[in-house]
């Protein structure tokens, strides 16, 4: 996940980059807890935290053509991930506790991918739907990914309001992009849609809704 | 996956795209109903179907080279893959019901898909072999990825003759690019080689061989 | 897996890309053997064979944009990957009587694509730390991607000294070209590495370490 591929000032920028880091680090938290809570040794739980952390962005850049992918070219986002892998192996029992900040942080990262990855995929000129698709693939194909190495069904696709939110926070940033809104702002919205509609259905245990009669 | 790229009269060009979209909607719908029946949720519906029909082509265009992917070149694809996943939301019972007319345009989606990615891939270059094996997974690939993303062992992987099909198929491509022969009538001798073969063999029962003593 | 992408003398070329088809081989044998173990089909053999044979190779060159892989390129990969799926197929149980020789082989194949995934990064410009990452996945990646195909938790992230071997041979190429040291001495050196730690570890059975307290 780079940094969002449109002229901003250079404060934003740095702030942005600051919460990319975060958002890798706690997604890469949430792969290197699952993979001790499923008995895997050092080497699981660092590829579980990768994969969580950066599978979602190197799909993007694989589909982009954007290569090497972006977390290959700046070796922060491997260290930031290899850092939360080792805390999760150190950490994993008080890291589990901590069920709501991780949450919201995890909200945050869920946010901030979804307008990163569908920004670079309209950058990159993919046209409205695919860029949508791809931004919701940046923020949720590393979750997929890691709970696939496990053998198990992606949470994402069973449960929850979690992808829903970040296709409404790319929706958002489509629209604004198709009315010709200034980006900035348009990527602040997109953000703020995905991390309150998040945090509002955990809290409230939405769930998105499945097949009739099913 | 792209009309096959070969010349050939603007009838048979449109004739193609239609069945094309045809073998996107029946595989799409086989990825929307097995996520209905995992009891995914509506997003995972979406996602299963998007995979059926779709990531066997994106396979094959990561492999050549071709990036963007054609699906996210051509929103129809990714709109009549939407459609499918919608339909079987909604209409999975029917759908379940209906097993033969599924299973003749599956086979016609199995068959157009062999023969265009292989198509794709010589265009692209490639030598015979992987150019065959390239079609298979064209065709193949995104039954794979749907029954995958369920963690279950791919069906293609396990019985019936479906992926042998495909490799007949893209065999008589290969084998008449080798003689020279006109593209045209050797794409369609080589899609009816899947078509029949799959048809017959699902109606004789015929599954391919294990290994002795397995 | 190509041939190092470094200057060597013909002799040791010739032996490398021998050594490189044995890899491929015995890579192949493990898939092969686990897709009958399985009760795969003669097209669930061929596939787990290509998969454990060459995915590990074919992740690291779409990785770093090397298109289309090595593996599709020349036919000789595929052939050599297909005839050990074959092997398995037919000879399944004298293959797997042959503990002890196929792990020997295994060995070499662990270290040979591990210093050459490494190498082929580094010449495509890519930093240190993700050459070693990419070393590892191009000699792990394959049996990963084996093991997922039957929706079985990659063993690799379970269990003994694997990608910890892989690890410290691709540290020991990195550390070479981080000295400007000779290429081909610290190739030998890295494959070295890697092998003697991966069969050392089997001999005394040691095995990665597990969280505290997981």
């Amino acid at each position: 996940m780079p940094p969002l591929p449109i002229p901003m000032p250079t404060d934003l920028s740095i702030l942005l980059t600051v919460m990319d880091f975060v958002g890798v680090f706690v997604f890469g938290l949430s792969g290197g807890t699952l993979a001790v809570r499923k008995r895997l040794d050092l080497f699981g739980v660092m590829v579980l935290s990768l994969a969580a952390a950066l599978a979602g962005g190197v799909m993007r850049d694989l589909l982009i053509g954007a290569l090497p992918p972006a977390s290959l070219h700046d070796d922060r986002y491997l260290m930031v991930a290899l850092a939360a892998g080792l805390t999760a192996f150190l950490f994993h029992k008080p890291i589990n506790r901590l069920g709501k900040p991780v949450m919201v942080l995890d909200a945050a990262g869920l946010a901030l991918f979804t307008v990163a990855g569908c920004g670079k995929a309209l950058a990159y000129g993919l046209s409205p739907l695919p860029a949508a698709l791809l931004g919701v693939m940046t923020a949720c194909g590393g979750g997929a990914m890691r709970d696939m190495l496990v053998a198990e069904v992606p949470r994402v696709l069973r449960e929850e309001i979690y992808a829903m939110a970040s296709l409404l926070g790319a929706a958002v940033v489509i629209a604004g992009q198709e009315l010709d809104l200034p980006p900035v702002p348009v990527a602040v919205a997109g953000a703020l849609a995905v991390f309150v509609l998040r945090v509002v259905s955990v809290r409230r245990n939405w769930s998105a809704p499945r097949a009739p009669g099913s």
